[in-house]
């Protein structure tokens, strides 16, 4: 069943962009302030009983200097440079093991897997704490964290940690730093297109169903979480209603969609109730850069899954060699 | 249905209890840390157009000296001294507004109402922030926040922000210090369960269908929230379980139970899967102070609402005068 | 999930009114007849361990002279004349314990909260038969009792107990007869709507998130209890539809709206599957007296809940003083 | 997935039956009151459109004399004697239309259908009303409809009714009133057992996973509908169970079983969550007269189905010729 | 709550018929290829226990010669020529049991009941395998088997047993071959569909809540079973979607209707998620013969049920005599 | 929730085998069959954009001779002898596409993925079809397609093609046949039990929470499908049910176990309805070779994960180098 308009609507919706006016004022100082903390990119090697790939246990500093983890892998004893793929996660999920990262390895990029900080407790398991507490009541869930203040909003720190991921693959000596893709899906699609906007000369975007775009229009249409978490908040909170979508305006990827230039690949699935196609199509419509989109009309959440897979791999021998 | 042992068997369940040897010197380190900290009770007189009581929106230093937040209600114009009444909350809840709590003041009580830090999204608001975060991933809820080290747990600070919300109320002119009771349900129950056992000279303690109980047993016999959002974290940090559980050690209300003298009115319901009765009668068995337990046969989780109300007004009423 | 039209098409909405010719006939006769029976309220003093109040336990002669159950709670000693707010109750539910309604006490009011015939069984516990049959065949629930007959229709019993409750309450001493307010929510909201139009000189309605509006929309757009029963009963009495409907027009809260003259505050919740939007807007908009609306975006059947309570304490206080 | 003891525990066991004293009094009475009026059982002829049978529209005085509706179905021009199968409905049907009930005529027995009071508004539509209310309140359902007192419990008026429709059949002049045998599943099978119980001289009963045995065991181990009706009204009128069980009591088939001498096939499944096996046994291990039991071990509540109503149309053979 | 357009819009709904070419020489060169086996229709007289009619237990060559089996039942020493009544079963059930299908032989007519190939496995038992395995992967269910090729679908041998079902009913004594009339529901109403296009003179058809209609349409609007199967199997093959909707061209209700002459009473009902509204109004806008809709308004996919078999009953009486 | 015994109970449960008599003779006879087929197995190279490994489509004759499809990957440019690993699939799944099996090549050793015949419609695409129908009626799914007779079976023509694809597999020129592992998880678990009974000189056989084993115990316990096919069907066909299980004597796979000599590392998750534990350690305990479990406490049908695929490559590493 198709849970949103039909397709040719769909391609032509461009709802309002509702952007803070120091939207990127907002986010300049949030970087510049991260910056101060030296990155601290430090690359372990991992015994991960894999001989085709060498593996590299990550820590580096990402927001407020915290450690964030990662893994490191390419492909056995590459000499570089390499391009690399940098990976993030679903809601929920966290690194996980060094085998469960194969595909790009295994086509001869590097890949850089970002952990989240304070998830990977719901179906893969993370490593990464998030030191810091909300400014108010949440709902469970990472969601509505700090919402009440967007300087202590928890996507404050993740979209932070994703633009000092990229530096830090990019001290890696094997990884060409002009050859660097941010790929996700979800909640790792709405990192993938913050990243698009907030990391210069990025080589390209995978941006599948992400998470995060027209927020409010998102909790209007569907209550299956994450967004779910959202309104069910916003219920609970119903007098603050307001000062929550203020917030959630320096995170919303309608307005990160419209100061990227990366080149981009979106997908989109016509059965999706998790990130139902308006919200994609409206950030996809309000992207700024070369970008085509993958439709599958008769999936949800999962998307293209292998098959998606399969046009990154082309695409990516297209553009990275 | 009965989801439990039969009523017989269930009040001869005594299970092992497997403590932590330094459980009260952890308690003891703890409660002695949390004092350095000055408690700053506030009592700041708040409009809540209800003629028959006063109301004061209350603040004082918890866990960490952080600001906690609650309500005191008591009769319009008591001049005390009063029996005070400790409202303890459920998962998710926060404190709402003071019209949520007209029960105790209408008997003509004192009441105080604790804010619990942090939760107050699920399914009443709350207005108090956790400003710690975890130590490692969490899934969503305060549940497992923390749970790799005894003393980073979120359950770690709450119940000492009990301890300090007693005092608080204690410090209130019109609040008798010697005629201060504990009540709550589920969570609540729990904190009430762990004030029972770590504040001296309490004068009575309702416990109803108390929560974090009997933990590990718990998680084997319920896949109902919040136990089941414990039991699904083992299950993704499937190695890690024995770390789990050995911080749980120092927060279950067995050891809790086996420890308070205050007397105590338990109440348990054989339909309920959120806190199976046989962790209940655990802990009831357990408990070395003077006690009874009311049974509702015939309800969930719920348990003996109005009635159980009615119950503790009339108890109240012969305890306290 | 919004479930049904957006904000501004409710506001314009303004469903067909299909009334039957005869229905105020209808109600002058019902309610004449009604009256044949001495109202014959008695208020029996009541301990309800509650010191700030003082409670009676109520009865007086409903529809065909039956008993009616009810409480009548005032501040502690009050000598009068009082306002009183008059409570319904949603489907299912009976008037429980005194301590159940303490609200409108502890702001200074008298209230009188009458029990629901033949409810009481589903949510919390009522204490009043009704001693009539139907007329046919029933699905569970009072709702399609005696529906083949406008004449035996449940509802021609309920609605004439309101109208004799309110009476009742007049008719205590501590009553002043001209500050009496009516307050419901769903089947109780219902209850206060069909008050508004049926009761003379009403202080003021609180109508929130009414249930029996412009019933026949109603299981065209929701299969939610309770109209989720009538949806049933109409399917499998599915060659008696137009005689079902024929009933439901003599009490559809559309009609009832329409010859209100009482001032009101309406409430509605947009997320609301069990009383749909558009439902309580068709009935707001036809509303004949002075009126507003509060909106809950956010919000399912709960509507303002703690929140909504607040709202209507303020304004009572501008009302009654 | 087998919801109940293993097979060979079922077969031994054997509830303690907790009888009234005054059982069959109570029944003697009931049945006696019943008889003061006038049976008055009128067989209308009915044009069904089928050409192999001959149809009346049945009415007869049952319980309180009420008018109680039926279908009396025979095959085209029989001139009798025949023998007849009177078929009891189970909770919430009602009589439908006559060639809802060709299995028997087809067989060239006469049937005799009777409508259920009060019911058939859930799945099969009826047309006999039930002019009495409760003498409490009720959950939604017949189930709970005056249980806090046995004279005006649902289940007197309706098993008086069982004893006036084998009345009102065997005044048919085509009917053999010594060949007369009751059958039903579930509600109808309670029904069925009750007839064995109360009706001398009946040929045979088809008693098919059979309701209302084991009251109070049900409601421990199930929760399903019908019995979870009762279930939560105990939790809702949690102070007044024992009334409860004490009305039914007076109703339970395993009363009826010790009293039955009638010959009996009983059927029970193995997945039946609705009347659980161990009540179906509970009440057959009981049964005085001559018995048997098909046991369907891969079925739920719609136990032998089609394949049932084989055994049953082979074993009338063999009984009425 | 009605689950598609609203019944005006249904009414007027002409959706594009998008056929095959080739769809007549298709179906031609299917059921010349199926008329090359010899039809070898068998009627086994059967001992069913049932007096007022006569068994045959029925074998004929369907598709492929494959051995189809099925009930012919007649009035009790009928002489003929009777009108018959060809029964078509909805998705997963089987011929079941004589005694199933009583309703038109009890009118006085002869019944063929066809059982249907490879199903009889969820909701009542079927007797004739499906010899034939799939083209490729399939999902559970018969719906994808073989849709990769049009001559390995599984309904090009349903459909084509059914007019071989046709003819083997017209080969037996008692029929009257100008008086058969096909009827069924669900896939059942599918199968009479296709029987009213394929084959000649027929009397008339019933198609009830027709499964199979406007298929592309049917998987973007609904996601309940069997069109759920679908559905989620062009989710997984999501390559092939365009491959599968050829194959289904040659299968789809609509272009079925656009080639009968036989007269028709469709029937539909609107809150029928299954078979929603808009596919059979597209089929029935469609249909070139005589035609009339029968609405269920308060129904979901069961229709009209005993009043549906009434109408149809009444109707028969007309056209057959 | 813990499904099933305690675990000191498991490891102790050793259930009666109620093998058939002619059980080796059967499965020699299928096999030497199976056979006189050339094995045919044919390895095209296949592009799929990962330059770490080499991949061929493979194409063997499996049961009947049928062509069965797979992968076969193995280090780009490997020079053998390699150790090569054979991947079975769950229920429902297919073969997908090439970089869904990096796992083993990654660790450097051969994969050999076999496709499932009929299956890969329901989770991951499959390209294999099964040209064979059913002996009789089946329920949605391949677990009952011909289960009516052994020879007809759909899990004979399956574990035929798991014996066939191990010969096939040997006969690369890369593989070094005596360092061939199986390994499956759910009913590719079952094939991996299936394999170490009918294979002779496997290295090792991971055996992860098998499927089919002590059927008819699983369907007595869980209605969850799989196994929840059979118990329905088994309730539609209620009187068959002794000739369903003497197929399925053939194909439980405590009798492989029984006959197993090849080293095994089983895995079993405490809260796994699919397969539940008393079904895996029934199999477990019985098994005949060299054998050890790991038991994952927390988890249901998912097992270990990452964590069971890294306790895979460890051992891995041990016995094949």
């Amino acid at each position: 069943m198709f849970v949103d308009m039909p397709l040719d609507h769909l391609r032509a919706y461009l709802p309002e962009r509702r952007e803070p006016a120091d939207f990127d004022d907002f986010w300049d100082r949030t970087l510049a302030e991260a910056r101060e903390h030296d990155l601290n990119a430090v690359f372990e090697p991992y015994e991960a009983d894999l001989a085709l790939v060498d593996v590299a246990d990550v820590t580096f500093a990402g927001f407020g200097g915290h450690p964030i983890k990662g893994w490191f892998i390419a492909p056995a004893g590459a000499s570089g440079p390499l391009p690399c793929v940098m990976e993030f996660i679903g809601y929920g999920g966290g690194r996980g093991r060094p085998h469960d990262w194969l595909l790009w390895p295994a086509a001869g990029y590097a890949t850089f897997v970002m952990d989240t900080r304070g998830q990977g407790g719901t179906w893969r398991s993370g490593d990464t704490p998030d030191p810091v507490g909300g400014n108010g009541a949440q709902i469970p869930g990472k969601l509505t964290q700090g919402v009440f203040d967007r300087h202590d909003y928890y996507y404050r720190r993740l979209y932070t940690d994703v633009v000092r991921a990229v530096e830090a693959a990019r001290s890696h000596p094997l990884v060409d730093a002009g050859r660097v893709v941010v790929t996700g899906g979800s909640q790792g699609g709405g990192m993938a297109l913050a990243a698009a906007a907030l990391v210069p000369d990025l080589a390209y975007a995978f941006v599948n169903v992400p998470f995060m775009c027209d927020i409010r229009h998102a909790v209007e249409i569907t209550d299956e979480d994450p967004y779910g978490e959202l309104g069910r908040f916003c219920g609970i909170h119903r007098t603050r209603v307001e000062e929550i979508f203020a917030t959630l305006g320096y995170f919303d990827g309608l307005h990160f969609a419209a100061r990227a230039r990366t080149p981009a690949r979106f997908s989109v699935a016509l059965r999706d109730g998790v990130t139902p196609p308006s919200t994609v199509f409206g950030a996809y419509n309000h992207y700024a850069g070369p970008k085509d989109i993958t439709v599958w009309p008769f999936n949800g959440h999962e998307g293209g899954e292998s098959q998606q897979a399969l046009e990154q791999l082309r695409l990516a021998r297209k553009i990275l060699g």
